[in-house]
């Protein structure tokens, strides 16, 4: 599944990082617009040296709640939930629907709220000295609303948001042009992209060497 | 199902009026704060003559999508979209998950997303002529972004907004109690369901009477 | 000012409207986008025999405060509310800047939160029988929230907002193009502020001859 | 004005932090909910020998427009900015107002808007490396939602976002109750605030000593 496990040696002795990303478009399978920019943020951040895994969340089964347990049979949170403790970077992407981040966003983002009752020895949320990004793509507007909900979200529960944590892509208002459509990717999402994946990196190092302190 | 064929005459003569509450819990049964306002604002609108119904959500399967139709086996939408047809007011009633509405509702209003495609043979959406409502409960903070949300969805796809149409409670900032504990209904949301109620009875009248335009 | 108090007769024997755009760009005089597309909703409105007036906020002093008396010497708001309740037809015009409305669009709404406590004789708001629109521009992205924000906030302190009471137009992400630099009005964009004009007339209307009832 | 240039030596060798409140209460002076929690925010990053300052930011006059450069004769923003740039640790306070950030909180995030063009010789922000944290008051609903649009803001010009960086206190919904008004600070608001300024603290100085890379 994930290579967090991976023995690679990290590059000039510095942490090994995982990023997980957690598509939530709403379709199981097939073309994503979300994929296809979440796949150049993993692609960035491989080239940092992050082993990265992607996830269509729509494709495994989330039951709605708010705890950690499984929520009867057949729930796959648990298992998303374990991935996602795994990782150092967690990346929400999600398309806008109706100017607004999906359900299945919203979703994954009730089932962390498990987190803020979740300590550690320390009073730590598990969650401390994780960073969060975001991606956002839809054929028109919604990206700042979406990205302003799930960095609220995931700073409550305990992830830390670098600077610039964020890219998206959304064509003119109520024209039908997708991300996947373009025939390039645009210059300015292009160095967004990179600027995010670099500061992801950034700030995930430091906090893996220097933890947060104990609540 | 739904009682809006229902015999009864209208009061004065004036057309009678369906209602339907579509309670987005993230609960499938049991106790739900937002039920239990919800139920209060259908009070009021049996006492205007208006014939009410109401939908546990989370009691039925709405499969991810943004179409009308059936997103494979075992897909809820079409039945609960027909009672949406065929109702005059349409509430949506969600808790407050981490500021924002439920998963459940985002879902409802991404199916209802369709309705912008959905013309009838004057070029009008099926849904003018509805008026639509919010009901909101959460132990704190979030009512009004979550109304926020649900005005714009709900006006994107047809439905018109009356004045003050809805009704919300949350309690204190970090706090557990749950708008089922009260011992009694504050009178500030009495006297706002009731408002509500009356607002929404109003304007479905009026526009069952003198539907909007051809488009 | 208005020419609400005109005397030309209303087409049909319809009561006379009168609307108001508040165009909430953060510049005092010259070029605005928004603007550009207020315009084309009056110029809709007049052709359905509505007498229209456009004031640029940001050339007026708006104190900051949420009372409707004046907040100091200079402060434009008494006026401009005087404006307001004369209307029948209520359109909130703004730029989006970093994803939401501007400042002088949220300062217009908090002076407006004093309706909350104004009431008639019967008890209702004053502003109740009131309709609202808004109207939104950007470079990019925003809009979705601008109009949730204010659909939210205006029917809050009374108004109704009718079917599609919004039109926008926001470009792609991250491209610098503003409304005001297109060669011709988007297709879709004309359709929608030729609908919201249309509709915002007919709820005006029926409201202005059927008020609510008594709160 | 600030304390900034201050001479105190830093505890064990840790470089010394400056962090400025931004008070965005609508009221230029007297009471101030915001101003309460604030410095509440301030005593616990005094604790950790953080030097501190608050701007009543309504006792100024911030022009209107999105640039850095005064904008006419008495705009304040030129030296506020002058103080932001020269703390390590930024906080918008603001109270809430019909559900959002005040009309205030939202000048101050678009004349930060300019900070997105204006890069130092390395091509990074010149706000990287600064952490930013949020606190809202209101007598009712909204914080959740003010905390999402600011961080939003803050991390798109450049901020960083600590994990739990915002404090809030809303009353119950429809309530008038202040948080001026409470005989006692509750316990969780301030263990929420000790963590805020705890991680507030720890991002500024891991980022102090080690910046983000050039972009």
């Amino acid at each position: 599944m994930t290579a967090i496990a991976g023995s690679t040696p990290s590059v000039g002795g510095m942490s090994e990082l995982a990023a997980i990303a957690l598509n939530c478009s709403l379709k199981a399978e097939g073309p994503s617009n979300t994929e296809v920019l979440l796949r150049q943020v993993l692609d960035e951040l491989e080239g940092h040296d992050v082993t990265t895994d992607i996830v269509r969340v729509a494709a495994r089964t989330i039951h709605p709640g708010v705890l950690s347990e499984a929520q009867g049979p057949g729930d796959a949170w648990p298992e998303l939930r374990e991935q996602i403790l795994a990782s150092d970077i967690v990346i929400l992407g999600t398309p806008v629907w109706l100017g607004n981040p999906s359900s299945i966003c919203r979703r994954v983002l009730e089932r962390m709220d498990a987190f803020l009752a979740e300590t550690d020895d320390d009073g730590r949320m598990i969650t401390m000295d994780k960073v969060a990004g975001v991606v956002v793509t839809g054929n028109e507007d919604g990206a700042h609303n979406s990205i302003a909900q799930c960095y609220q979200g995931l700073a409550d529960v305990g992830f830390t948001i670098p600077a610039n944590a964020a890219t998206y892509w959304v064509g003119e208002a109520m024209q039908p042009v997708d991300y996947g459509d373009l025939d390039e990717t645009p210059a300015n999402v292009a160095s967004t992209t990179a600027m995010m994946a670099a500061n992801l990196v950034h700030v995930a190092r430091l906090l893996k060497e220097h933890p947060y302190p104990a609540g």
